[in-house]
């Protein structure tokens, strides 16, 4: 399956990163007993914002995206220091980000997907690494803040969301689907499980065992 | 010291595999109090399956092997979802798995040593990075379950054991031995420290300080 | 902005990795009750002394200085077990430690930014990584030992010296500045400002949110 990879406009990636790094900042200001500094916000932001994409960079054995452009860490920094100066504003506005972010993970996911299968990496990694490009970041910030990994945990659908999208594009293209119109419709996949769990509360089950064995 | 790596059939790559995946699931399920759900149980079995591998690819700077075929996530996934769901047959059996654990932390460690010394690296750092095959996942899976890193305290010799048989395969290949007999005498000393570590309770002593200084 | 990388002598780079990891092992010293065995110290010492060289080569994505030469290794890990054991001796020295470890951070973080600006980096992830070099060991020890990441909390500028100095480079390449010389004003830079926060205690703020919005 080679493919090219589905690039986005250069706005809307860093517009991407700026969400993830603002989002970082708002999570972490919840745990205001860390007595994390202003570097430690900007650090959760640049984790949040990116990580997921040098995670997918350093899989694929690539010079991570972030280390070839002067743009991604200060829109990280500088959205994180924003998201905690501004947390009044942005709490009001908690849905408003829950959508940006949703849309998000989305473009993660698609641009990592094909990423992957453009460097001639088969489906089923493929899946994988979009999967980490969207939710990559999510992880490092719970590591670097000491806390349980969110998308491990009972909740609503986040990383089932990216994985269902990123396997929608490997589905398309093995179809003979257009690699933008495949990346699109992958977005609109992420967007919409993300959505509809957070409105209807879905959610994996627990990990269990077979008690009658 | 330029040498061929050490491959193993692909069915005993895979077992060995869905060994350490089922493992983690095992572990995983001592913690019900970390609500993971089925994706964080996948999470853990993908972690603690071929973590390790992708520690040394990563910092061997190769496409992680993990990423050039479609075969080993799914078996991390479905032996750690098989370990969550028949957790209690799997209890029962918990001497058979230290046994084929301890294979298997032999085999891991005789391919990502012999992996290394095949792409130049020089014995020491070979070694190490052998002992990072064998035991980098369980690491990982530590720390994805925020809990202290098992193979860095008092314990029955895990790291070592991996340490012993990566270490005799560099002097063995030092010694001009064929790198299949090699492998195949480091595996015998992995699995060996390992079963006598088990048995006879060996550890190494816990970090001190001299007093009389 | 084309340029070659800083080199400093080998007994000079052994020296800091033994520092870093020496270090290591005097802070892990403090939790007697993780139940650190030898080889946990050793981890410690090794992931101190050069994680943050092998997190730079990774995101630079190239082999590991640390996986071309048979010294960094048994460096790290004699340098933590002599920590370890003559704790008692260095706690004595701690200021002594604290300024060797001044010029470590300094030298670590000259070392990675004059790398990633001769690999073709762009300034602002050079500056990026050059931090990375410096303090990304201590960011590995936190996580490897279960502990809120001392750089991200408030306490006396470490990584914000580190972003001094790379800073100062980066600035002083691009006026043109010899490297070798750019290096050594960093150094100092680094130092300067490390040394003048222990003695001054300063820190950055804590993170606030703007309360009249």
């Amino acid at each position: 399956m080679n493919t090219a990879a589905f690039f986005i406009p250069a706005w809307a990636d860093i517009l991407a990163i700026g969400i993830g790094s603002l989002q970082g900042a708002l999570f972490a200001a919840q745990f205001r007993d860390r007595r994390l500094d202003l570097l430690g916000v900007a650090v959760i932001g640049i984790a949040t914002g990116f990580g997921g994409g040098i995670l997918r960079d350093v899989l694929l054995n690539q010079l991570p995206a972030a280390m070839q452009s002067n743009w991604y860490l200060p829109t990280a920094v500088i959205a994180a220091l924003v998201g905690m100066f501004l947390e009044r504003i942005f709490s009001r506005l908690s849905k408003v980000i829950t959508v940006l972010d949703a849309l998000t993970i989305g473009l993660f996911g698609a641009i990592g997907t094909t990423k992957a299968l453009a460097v001639g990496v088969p489906p089923v990694p493929a899946v994988f690494l979009g999967a980490v490009s969207a939710v990559g970041g999510s992880i490092l910030r719970d590591l670097l803040l000491n806390l349980p990994i969110a998308i491990m945990q009972v909740g609503s659908l986040y990383a089932i969301a990216a994985l269902a999208g990123t396997s929608s594009i490997v589905v398309s293209i093995a179809f003979g689907v257009n690699v933008t119109i495949a990346a699109v419709v992958g977005v609109v996949v992420t967007f919409g499980v993300r959505i509809l769990a957070v409105l209807f509360n879905w959610s994996l089950p627990e990990q269990r065992r077979l008690e009658k064995i």
